[in-house]
């Protein structure tokens, strides 16, 4: 049984107050079903959870947003970009619905959907976290991927794969319906960037991670440290100062918990280790907004279950779900 | 391939004595088919291993009791407890025949059954330690559960989730026939008290916990810190002169190896971890009894055998199997 | 995506030189079927990985070895021993392929097979390091057993329980044809010799580990530990200036991950530990040799894709692939 968190939040302004956006969106990749994530998440009571054992204010729409006005006629590959005018256009939108939540110091959930919409959600946070405190967040990304492809670098053209590139500017684009709309205030800071998880990187992936020293826990170090080292590291890296987004894809789980997703890799988190991160991240007071992303429930004829309830105890335990 | 244990027993005055009481009992909680247990334990050859590979000289009346004579005709709930006269009587009877044995100095084994057992045994070995030792011993409760409701605070009235509540006086009752004659003599400190494994607490209960300050490691801390930290930190809280009394609920194992039982809980120990539990136990020399309970062989078609297997594997390993 | 190793190798004269032996032998023990795995791991496409993602230079003489010309035609059991004439005229011609491939400086891969053959493995490793380096290497067996049984103390008389008794000298014979071949040479000093993974041993061999103080850590240590601070004390205990032969049985792992094997035994590694032990030995610059072996495709319909793949993962791992 669940109860309100203890513990205070250092950079919202009402910590109870909850803006949620449900996208039902999987143009950044190829499988399709990942859209119908939302819709699965909050049929399984996620929502309910949120505000009748946390205490959550929910302010949410009661919509899953599909942005089908948003879809161009055509939409044909662009510097090796699958559908980057649709991508491009969601997640800008986006990050205008996660910018309202957060202009007025709510804590946001973002369920997706692939993982591109965190270039909308953390576009979103950043720019409000910079207009109410004038900080820079951090944010930690857990995932079996670094989802830092650039269009160049990227083999499969899916932009699930480039989210953290176009963020953090190591990907830049002009053009204004591509990602043009990013701009300096949307921005993050590779210095400000955790992985955790990490064990299925790309080439490329692996030069940039290198070259520009950005701070990752693969799953090597997890087995080496244990879980509760590595994220006493990772929260030391980010300080007790800074607020912390954290985008959450749920292929960072081992495929025994979460089967139903669209890249699944082996040696991955357990349940417990997922849940350990998402409970460590709220104990600092410092989490602004999270997004839980990659759950597709048309994968797995058995697992999409299991995947679906892992996905809402993950949310639980960042949002201040505790054993005691 | 096991042998005798080469750590002396402190506590007892025959090391090698084993008592061994089998109770097939299931009217602490609503599913039937727990009491089954101890005669599918000792199919498995449970007791055969302890004799023969680990050289214990048994002292068991080769029945399992079912306590029929003990059942009262009409048990209807009283403050909001489920079968208060046949869970008293039982675990009456239960004391007794756990100190008969304890009082003797041997180890006594206990194979449930229910978790509501637990009244008789720690009754019985409490009496006879401070009878025979003038010391008052620890319990180390491992379970997914803290079974520490009080009647009132219980919304399901099963008494499988009071016993600690009855044994360390939170609870009280004067009726002599609804646990009146549990007296001081059988008592349990709440300082001697430790927890592990818990995850899945009712919120009357964290109160309880909270407010009283017991030791408790949850999974949350069994993956801040790993197993081999807590068992120190569980046994320094004990200290080296006091005598152990392990229960172990087998729902405190992850489903994965323990699916047969009737209040499974996602995210639990390993059977690793519970192995390393039980002979860390062991290895302090102060175990002077243990309760296995809650294995349900009727639950699971397939995890039956996984679930049966995995309680002999924790009942070895506290009696002093080791893999080296 | 997997790049070559950026790890100097300390003892080989071409660090991506790789020796292959692939060895279809299944005499060490009773059950059919383990002699297919190296035909198996490589349709797998484990030697297109070794050299086109890890940059190996291969040797392999496209052949797996099943030295049927080498097969007595009455082979009665010996000293306890089933198959002493097979075995030791197996082992004895593959410690001349891996001493072919050592003596050139080479990495040597070994694909079993079941354990016995780590005989002529061993023998061959360590007489090339001897003659080419002046140096005593040490072995690391990561095994759920210890194979270290005499003949006299085998209950089943299968030579893969033995090997590391012959090859330590803890098991002599005189004549030629039962490995009276193994010289001074070709020996392993106890001291040499560290064990991870244990947790099934017979009493014979429980004795012969404590009476030599052969440095063993079994999953209790594991657990208690984690796998990070084992390698570190493995490897402390090892030195630095020591070459390293790796010998994996795949059964060290959990049947979770490697069912298919002639004698699982639960409670196992993860994948993720073994991967990381595979790794953390890599990181050495140590390795001179590896054996794999115990893969039995034919034991499971399911369970063989599982473990043939965690085979192949265990070797790209000692080969230097990485996640980061
Ligand atoms: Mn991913
Ligand atoms: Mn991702
Ligand atoms: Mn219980
Ligand atoms: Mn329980
Ligand atoms: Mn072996
Ligand atoms: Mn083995």
């Amino acid at each position: 049984m669940t109860s309100p968190s203890t513990i205070s939040p250092k950079f919202l302004s009402a910590g109870n107050e909850l803006g949620v956006v449900a996208v039902g969106f999987s143009g950044g990749q190829c499988k399709p079903g990942v859209d119908a994530a939302p819709t699965a998440l909050i049929s399984a009571g996620l929502l309910t959870q949120l505000s009748e054992d946390l205490g959550y204010t929910l302010h949410h729409d009661d919509t899953v947003h599909n942005y089908s006005s948003l879809m161009p006629s055509s939409d044909p590959d662009y510097r090796n970009m699958k559908n980057p005018l649709a991508v491009s256009a969601v997640t800008k939108q986006l990050s205008g619905q996660v910018y309202d939540h957060a202009k007025h110091g709510r804590l946001v959930l973002t369920l997706g959907g692939d993982h591109s919409i965190a270039i909308g959600t953390i576009a979103g946070t950043s720019r409000a976290i910079k207009e109410r405190l004038g900080r820079e967040m951090a944010v930690i990304w857990v995932d079996a991927h670094a989802d830092i492809n650039t269009p160049e670098t990227s083999e499969s053209g899916n932009i699930h794969g480039m989210p953290v590139a176009f963020l953090t500017g190591l990907a830049k684009e002009e053009k204004a319906d591509v990602f043009g709309w990013l701009g300096e205030e949307k921005a993050l800071s590779l210095k400000k960037l955790v992985y955790i998880g990490l064990r299925d990187i790309d080439k490329g992936e692996k030069k940039i991670l290198r070259d520009h020293g950005i701070k990752a826990f693969s799953m090597h170090d997890i087995d080496k440290h244990g879980i509760g080292r590595v994220m006493e590291m990772a929260l030391g890296h980010i300080g007790h100062d800074t607020p912390i987004h954290l985008s959450f894809d749920v292929d960072a789980l081992d495929p025994q918990w979460a089967p139903s997703t669209g890249t699944p890799v082996r040696g991955g988190l357990t349940l417990r280790e997922g849940d350990y991160i998402a409970e460590c991240v709220h104990e600092t007071g410092s989490l602004v907004a999270m997004d839980l992303v990659e759950v597709n429930p048309s994968l797995e004829a058995v697992g999409a279950a299991d995947t679906i309830r892992a996905g809402c105890s993950l949310v639980r335990c960042a949002l201040g779900d505790t054993l005691l």
